[in-house]
């Protein structure tokens, strides 16, 4: 999507669009008084105090159509330059740009405001030569606003808008914000029943409705299995621990203020744990290890919790409880090449099952002269950084490094993806920690007979399933791949009442191979039937008229076709099996 | 196991012989004084005041020794009754039984004291006739424990024993605590790497290793699949909660003092769930339903949270966190038999699949006379209790009817189990309840476009996991069937160079039929590899030499057999496959 404020043009025009969008609020509510109305990536917005007042979404429309005649009119806008006892004295009603004007700097800033027709602004600038140019705009929506973000300020009103050129950028605009809402995971996951939230259970909760709990299941298996057949061994751990356990970890120095509040009871005290780092150390120390069991690799879909601000919150992206595929590697140094290598080659088949391209692979490094930020020990460093860089390299996988990026006890890999409404965010990780094996005393015994310290790779592949799952709703807009589908094969008897046997009978042969089938003999029209089926994205939908009966045969449309085709049952069978082995 | 407070002579014997370890302990610690020593279901108990002087199980030896010879010495038990004040004066230096005495009532009872040789305690008796019947004795333990139970007081010592007529029956009773010992899910857990605790997780929080890990993730597929052909939907939510769903639902007032303390931050308040029901309500009401839609049968695999008394919790069997194989069916008043009795065919099923013969069917009622206890609706009661009763009967299951036993909400069925060392344990349950639905005021749109409120069944099939596995740990000893064994093969080679191909081989090909199989080349002798397979309770072990490489053959033999049988690749692959399917 467009960024307007990186684009000087742009820029200007949203900011003008600002300030006419105000001129014509004033006119239609005399008593505004206004705030700031700066330009974002997304266009501009304005935040006005209408005392009593309240805008709807409906008021967008007569406020549009005052913007317009406003421009219509064609006034200059012009700038005047002013001392700061000017500016105080020409909006000594208004409190709000006195509060402005008052942290103004004289020598620093030159104090300007524009004047177009009867309406003047304090602005710095700068703005189009008349509002004449202000034709393709439009007001997007509104909302509150805390004066200044505090939530113990007045609410003001938010009017957003956006501003362009032509008709032509501002139709595929707002055709993109359009394609965006669709696209929102929230929208999507209320649409196809995959979640739901409540106030009663809580912000940051949400609840994972029968296809949604489906879909997550099924990637904890498909993920499980691949870590299986790797070596990993799975573990599942409570998501508490003592307060202790993180004293000891570091996290409760670092980490308290984006965990959740300690629960105190009978001198015992317990807190839900932010990350499972911490339980997988203890289960590597309750055994001895000798260099010939390593590495051991112990995974966890685990579920951690983080406080995250309520205001933060979102879907299934920002949560306060997640699941995380997550993994400790404890590996010998010599070993950490290797393990690191097999995580790539992870990272890289899992994205092939679900066609994702990765936008960057960014390597965080130390900072060499920063010595205060990194776990001391140049060596262990320097090895480790050259050996991630080496197998990436090999690898020829195109790769940034970030300096003084890493954590303060490792190096580490980032892999970014871009969302399909274009956000970048972190999917896999693979972080090397030379410290919690330090705070948790970790050992085993060398071919040598001493001991020797482990390195800890952490690493995740899916990241949380939570936002993977929302990922994945934004991306195929709710019609996942056939092997994900909760329901994979909806089966529509013309007749439900002389084809429902044969309906039966290819439902329950459907059944005893696997595949997921719903049964749809409702007194309903077939065409509305099929329609629901398309809107419920199901992958396959039969249709079993006489033909099929007779014949024995299957009519089927895929989600999406137009195409209707005839094949025999056992066709059908290899068909789904093909395309759910293959993941498509 | 014998309970010998049940058996009268046995009671007797038993307390005799806690004053018989009194007196051996009086010898050997004069300053010692005396608490209570009553009998128990495994026998008999003293606590004991020793002042700064601790007993070791090490020094049991020395006091069974003293109470054999005073026991020779086949003084007489004599019995004397006394008046409270001549009581009080006999033990006026014993604040123990000053404190005993103070609070019988004299015009209640007889207050009586036995005098053996040197020794007199206060006692109601009865005893045998002398110390001499006291021959087959054993002591058991010894531990602390506070006076009057209460943590604030003084710990005394408790010494258990146990007493019997003749030495078979003290042999037989020495090898069942030998046996219950060892079949103690705890003993049994550690040795097979089952689970694990630590302190700074904290107490009733186990962790899983990979086996239990394992286990417990097949029993939740099994479940679920078993649900899911059943038309159950799962769904996945939070194990969390803002206070006011509770409050709500009603366990803020009942239930408060078995949960977690409460969260508080920014405003909001976050409390660990003990029980998912409410959760599940606002599922069913997040949608309008017709009477067409129901039953709705939502499950999950729950993980609720209950803060048992740090002095309660026990290895697997109470935790403070658990997994509940929960479900809440949604029913017209009309479906309630049909789907009581699909529960219960459930449960049968199930046992079958794990080889358990339920205890008993209780039905908990309610008490008619009773109208405070009990949710106020006459007839709902008379006709859920007489449809729970009709599908019990119709199905010819031997049940008792518990009266006035049933929740405030509604009858249940309860199914007891005996674990593999006598201890009985609810296992399975189905609730009704007519409370609920009222409180989250649920509803579905009747045939006749009218409101109607739906009865809730809460139903548990495996109990919570946890616990379901701390009892399969106690039956199988850990040598759990084929389709739940983590590793269900080992596979040895004779000669770790010369066989190791044909090993290799052999995995491979079992590992693409789905086989979970471990390869054994160690260096180590051929005896103590198949030892150490038996050790581990693998249910298959495989021993491949120069025979079986060329002729392509397996040789195997099954856990706690001596045969070895060999079979082709192909028909051990069908043998496991079906064991698997047949869950044997």
């Amino acid at each position: 999507m467009m960024n307007i404020k990186d684009n000087e043009r742009l820029s200007t025009l949203n900011h003008s669009c600002a300030h006419l969008l105000a001129q014509a609020v004033k006119h239609l509510y005399p008593h505004a008084m206004y705030w700031v109305g700066p330009v974002i990536e997304e266009g501009f917005y304005y935040d006005i105090d209408l005392g009593d007042d309240v805008i709807k979404e409906e008021d967008l429309e007569k406020i549009e159509r005052e913007m317009k005649k406003i421009a219509k009119d064609g006034k200059r806008i012009v700038r005047h330059e002013l001392t700061k006892e000017e500016a105080l004295k020409m909006f000594e009603n208004d409190p709000y740009k006195i509060d402005l004007i008052r942290r103004m700097d004289e020598n620093d800033t030159v104090i300007s405001c524009y004047t177009q027709g009867d309406f003047t602004d304090l602005c710095r600038g700068p703005h189009v030569e008349t509002v004449k140019e202000l034709k393709y705009f439009k007001l997007l929506k509104v909302s509150g606003a805390y004066w200044k973000g505090d939530s113990k300020n007045k609410m003001l009103q938010r009017i957003y808008g956006v501003c362009f050129e032509n008709e032509e950028d501002l139709k595929a605009y707002l055709e993109e914000l359009e394609e965006r809402k669709n696209r929102d995971h929230r929208k999507i996951g209320k649409d196809m029943k995959i979640f739901m939230t409540h106030d009663l259970v809580g912000q940051g909760l949400p609840m994972w409705l029968p296809n949604g709990a489906f879909i997550f299941q099924t990637l904890e298996n498909y993920i499980r299995e691949k870590e299986y057949k790797l070596g990993y061994q799975h573990v599942y751990t409570p998501c508490m621990a003592t307060s202790d356990l993180y004293k000891i970890s570091g996290h409760w120095d670092h980490y308290k203020e984006d965990m959740f509040p300690l629960m105190e009871r009978e001198g015992e005290e317990f807190v839900l744990r932010p990350m499972n780092c911490p339980h997988h150390m203890l289960i590597y120390k309750n055994e001895l290890h000798s260099y010939k069991d390593l590495p051991i690799r112990i995974g966890e879909l685990a579920h951690d919790f983080r406080f995250e601000a309520s205001g933060a919150v979102c879907g299934l992206e920002r949560v306060r409880t997640f699941c995380q595929n997550d993994a400790h590697l404890f590996v010998t140094p010599e070993q950490i090449e290797s393990e690191f290598e097999k995580v790539v080659h992870l990272i890289l088949d899992v994205y092939k099952d679900f066609n994702i391209v990765p936008a960057s692979f960014r390597l965080s490094l130390r900072d060499k002269e920063d010595k205060e930020k990194y776990f001391d020990d140049d060596a262990m460093w320097e090895k480790a950084e050259n050996t991630l860089r080496k197998v990436l390299t090999d690898l020829k996988i195109d790769f940034v490094e970030a300096k003084g990026e890493a954590a303060f006890y490792g190096p580490k890999l980032d892999v970014q993806i871009k969302t399909a409404i274009g956000h970048e965010l972190t999917l896999s990780t693979c972080q090397l920690d030379f410290l919690l094996p330090e705070r948790f005393d970790l050992t085993y015994i060398d071919r040598d007979g001493t001991k020797k310290r482990p390195v800890v790779l952490h690493r995740a592949i899916l990241g949380s399933i939570d936002r993977f799952i929302a990922y994945l709703l934004e991306v195929t807009k709710g019609a996942f791949p056939l092997w994900l589908s909760p329901v994979q094969v909806n089966i529509i008897p013309v007749n439900e009442i002389m084809h429902l046997d044969y309906a039966k009978e290819v439902q329950s042969i459907l059944a005893d191979h696997g595949i997921r089938t719903e049964l749809d003999a409702r007194e309903e029209k077939l065409g509305y039937r099929m329609r629901e089926s398309q809107t419920k994205k199901i992958p396959y939908t039969l249709v079993l008229g006489d033909k099929e009966r007779d014949g024995h045969l299957i009519s089927y449309r895929k989600f999406g076709s137009q195409e209707t085709c005839t094949v025999t049952i056992e066709e059908l069978i290899c068909m789904i099996q093909e395309e759910v082995n293959q993941k498509h």
